[in-house]
């Protein structure tokens, strides 16, 4: 498995699963339903990349600064793993991915904003890179299967 | 002071405190130069309002959806008052009106996502109608006064 930059031509690749991942309802609160070009939109700016093995795309991150201006010293991240290849240590490979390239870009520390609490795959993984939990807004996310559930607030200094 | 919904015709009333507030650097991680029409961009959609006295505006609200999806349950908002209209109790009218507009809406509850721990004013007024913190991210603003200082994320639970 190696990661690179993604390009447009990527796209229709990450779309599927990443489609798949909102229709689960489990672990993010982009809008249902949105079409291949909406969706896009919503995924393909700042620095994005793509996990591959061969030819194939197995999970895909983007990444850039939190806020602009005076904010803008803090990073943040979003990942999408294709559920065919969870289990390969693909989120991990992604995690490592965008500690090592806030670090290479200056960037101060690394937030997220909501980290669905029931998604106890990916609390875990953050946290065994360093993240902690900063907060939790109680009852931010409507799970499918959990009903509402809360939302972390994870932060990894990196100076 | 009466607060009324915000037009079109009401941003270049709008636009000069609100790049005033952005220039001096100490509450609002907004890019900082922004022509008019860029701004505007950034402040008119959702619900926003304009808290007016006479034939002028004080200050201004935006409040809508946190997230959109599984996220539009919580709300959010940003608050700008005139420098000149300090002190005239603008932004306790303003909050008011934002936790009334939300319950009326429906929202289980209000998230601020980056209010500065250095801008006193705001965390007590927050604080005053029932806000807590849930958390903060240190060094997350680049005050131009204070250096680098936290952002609280605030909430208030409606139901």
């Amino acid at each position: 498995m190696r990661i690179r930059e993604a390009t447009a031509v990527d796209w229709p690749h990450i779309y599927p699963f990443w489609s798949e991942i909102v229709a689960a309802g489990e672990t993010y609160a982009y809008p249902e339903g949105l079409t291949s070009e909406e969706a896009k939109d919503l995924w393909m700016y700042d620095h994005v990349v793509v996990a591959v093995e061969g030819d194939q795309i197995l999970g895909s991150a983007k990444m850039g600064p939190n806020r602009p201006g005076r904010g803008s010293h803090i990073g943040t991240a979003s990942f999408m793993v294709s559920p065919e290849a969870r289990g390969k240590g693909v989120g991990r490979a992604l995690g490592d991915y965008c500690v090592s390239w806030h670090k290479d870009n200056g960037f101060h520390g690394i937030q997220f904003n909501a980290v669905v609490e029931t998604n106890i795959t990916a609390v875990r993984l953050w946290q065994s890179l360093g993240f902690q939990i900063i907060g939790t807004v109680p009852d931010a996310f409507d799970s499918r299967s959990h009903g509402r559930v809360g939302l972390h607030v994870m932060y990894l200094p990196l100076t």
